[in-house]
């Protein structure tokens, strides 16, 4: 089948579910990432499975790339056709198909945003707990492995998804995974899907781990007197074994950003965010412990967001950490980098990076999921300077570098995407050889995602 | 390469690690499950990862089976030599190779048995979670993707394995995952090779995430008039999102034999076994709140068990159920099933197989961790009756077929071997194929102890 045949059959079948039109092809050409713009050459909206095997099984016959697409928040350009084809954008399959309250468990299509779930599962008492602010699909959420702030209580992707619906390269439909707890039978197809950003299949349903909403939730923030004090307040709560639900790191630079985009009225210094779930008691016990080891750092007493609105406020200025540095300097673009590091060189690692940004020109202010030794600068750089690139990019490759040679990852949680491809014969060795391997299986004609991730 | 050849050659490099000796052999030959013998031709032990590489690089030149072996303790043959070729006993890879307390990790070779590490950690303060029950090495544990009785609380391998040291089929020597606590960088290969049985590759180095010592333990056991009851009351544990560590049931026919076995002096009636684990006053609210939910279930007063040796004794008797319902009929064969169901469907599993049992003229034993929707049988029989093995078979049939039909899994925990493979098709459909295509592409030749798993 030639492009042409495939684009009118795919006409044909879809109706004004097929687009070729620039302004749509553009709208999926971006991200927010700093990366160059890439094109599809068709975009189309599968409402269901079956329309999604079909248009891959097509997509196969004409040897036509196939990118799934979901909020269009990848900081990496995971969604971006670098090889062109079409574009498959999921939003529309964004039914929640079922809540199991008794199992704690729900099934989702792709499409559903995790905002609109937790809005969906409000009045189970039952809540999705990965965050990683965007509002992304978590279709998407679980391509790229996200996590988040709530990762260091509950966990990533990796860990709340209980099995997957997915469409293979020949329009082969697979389940894995299962309802139960645990299983222990054969390969892992559900871990291996997560992560993958679309280059083994097409995620059509996700069965999802539910929590209870705690019982008792308080925030909290507090200041340090400097970064080392405030990430070794952090590193003694991780090894006292304390069940935080959050533990976030915000720098001086994005303190500043706050006040100004969001009036925070904080003072200039380095602080933890910090959120505590359980019961009354528990929570009580907990900021208790927690506050001695922050004022065995120098911390200065805890600011309280008990009431759910003044939590809401703290969270929603933590979550738009990435506006509010873009507002410091207005036109700037943002290169948002993203490395975690074992916990015993994360003081290090955030204090070398600190050290490389203040002797740069460019602004760039930093915060981080620090429970998990995961952190991010905000590279704030002039889009129409190459010079500034450049030194954004220079940046970010130390971060990437160091993050390697102190024993971590050059990717948290942000992915692979077309950023972070560079790293991964560093960061796997041969192993990046196997992923090849496993992608040639899989998808022998290389039409999902090509271009990302793999050798 | 003949297979002469390559066993003159490992002969020449291992000396006296390269055996063919009946007995040797004999001894590999046989597992704690209930499936007949298959005899390796030889026997190695490797000593370090590059001896791995070369003796697995050897056997790929001569088309020779290699399979891995640990402790011995497979219920489902996993390690027997059902193809022939060689067994890689690992047994004498069993360094702890480094423990990072302040990054609660620690480095670990595959012939390391859990209690081993528990026992080189004891004085750090951490300890490593995952408690199948037998001293299983770590390998072993991960190959099967192991659990116990307290993954309700700390996860299955698949969640306590940050990465690992793997030697593929063409003796390529390959890193999985790394140190930093999560990571969004390709393909989960950790997560792949947990599970996959040495069907994918040798695992010759864990690193392992490891848990601090709670401050404070309490375990108890209490009694209940029916198993509905006691199921019913770990539903509603579960789903009130209780921290617990443990909770295991143990039915009439399990009581009988621990009071028989161990002196317990137990009452005759079906029981959970609990433990708690947190701060001094968490641990007292837990149990506090749990006791509640055990009384509106008709739960007898709980039987406290807070000192140390206590609940050494406790949990050794639980540990020692299999040996404790062979007793009850000497000269028996046990098989041991190993469901896992969604937890909404616990009470009626749980009572139907009970049903089943009863209805049978074999004895059959029932305990499981419950708090995970996953339950076993051990069902006795006369190992020289024909008649009995099928019933027995029959019975393990009945189980399996249930499991699936309410949505759940064939096995927990215990893993596929021989003696699940033939459920993965109706487990896992198309799913399975997609297993064969990932084997095949990583172990063309198919030497990595085939037999198992896959198509």
């Amino acid at each position: 089948m030639t492009r042409s045949d495939l684009f009118a059959h795919l006409a044909a079948r879809l109706g004004d579910r097929f687009q070729t039109a620039a302004a749509v092809r553009d709208q999926h050409a971006r991200d927010e990432s700093h990366l160059p713009p890439a094109m599809p050459e068709a975009v189309v909206w599968p409402l269901d499975t079956a329309e999604v095997s079909a248009i891959v099984a097509a997509c196969a016959a004409a040897r036509c790339p196939v990118v799934p697409w979901g909020a269009g928040t990848s900081l990496e350009g995971h969604a971006l056709a670098v090889q062109g084809g079409i574009t498959l954008d999921m939003t529309r399959m964004d039914r929640v198909l079922a809540v199991r309250a008794e199992d704690m468990d729900c099934s989702v299509q792709p499409g559903v945003t995790r905002e609109a779930l937790n809005a969906e599962l409000r009045a189970t008492g039952l809540f999705f707990p990965v965050d990683p602010g965007a509002n992304a699909t978590l279709g998407g959420m679980a391509s790229t492995r996200a996590s988040g702030t709530t990762a260091v209580r509950y966990g990533t992707m990796r860990d709340n998804v209980l099995g997957l619906e997915v469409v293979m390269a020949d329009g082969r439909i697979i389940r894995t995974g299962a309802r139960a707890r645990k299983s222990s039978t054969g390969y892992d197809l559900t871990r291996l899907m997560i992560g993958a950003e679309g280059t083994l299949g097409i995620i059509t349903e996700l069965t999802l781990r539910l929590q209870g909403q705690p019982e008792a939730v308080s925030a909290a923030v507090c200041d340090f007197p400097d970064i080392g004090a405030a990430v070794d307040a952090v590193i003694e709560t991780i090894q006292a074994g304390l069940p935080m639900a959050r533990i976030e790191f915000v720098d001086e630079a994005s303190i500043a950003a706050f006040n100004a985009y969001a009036q925070a009225g904080m003072p200039l210094r380095p602080h933890l965010f910090l959120e505590f779930h359980g019961s009354p008691a528990g929570v009580a016990e907990q900021a208790e412990t927690v506050g001695a080891i922050m004022a065995g750092h120098g911390a200065g007493a805890f600011q309280w967001a008990t009431a759910t609105e003044d939590r809401a406020r703290l969270w929603k200025m933590r979550h738009n950490a990435y506006f509010a540095a873009k507002a410091l300097r207005p036109g700037c673009q943002v290169l948002t980098t993203d490395v975690c590091v074992p916990i015993s060189r994360l003081a290090q690692a955030v204090q070398e990076t600190r050290a490389d940004i203040d002797a740069s020109p460019l602004q760039g202010p930093m915060l981080g999921h620090v429970g998990d030794g995961n952190f991010h600068c905000a590279l704030l750089f002039d889009p129409t300077s190459p010079a500034e690139r450049d030194e954004a990019l220079r940046l970010s490759h130390r971060m990437a570098e160091r993050a390697l040679a102190l024993g971590g990852t050059v990717s948290g949680e942000h992915g692979v995407g077309v950023g972070k491809r560079k790293y991964m014969a560093a960061e796997h060795g041969e192993g990046w050889q196997v992923m090849g391997s496993i992608k040639a299986a899989l998808d022998p004609l290389n039409i999902l995602n090509p271009g990302k991730i793999v050798p």
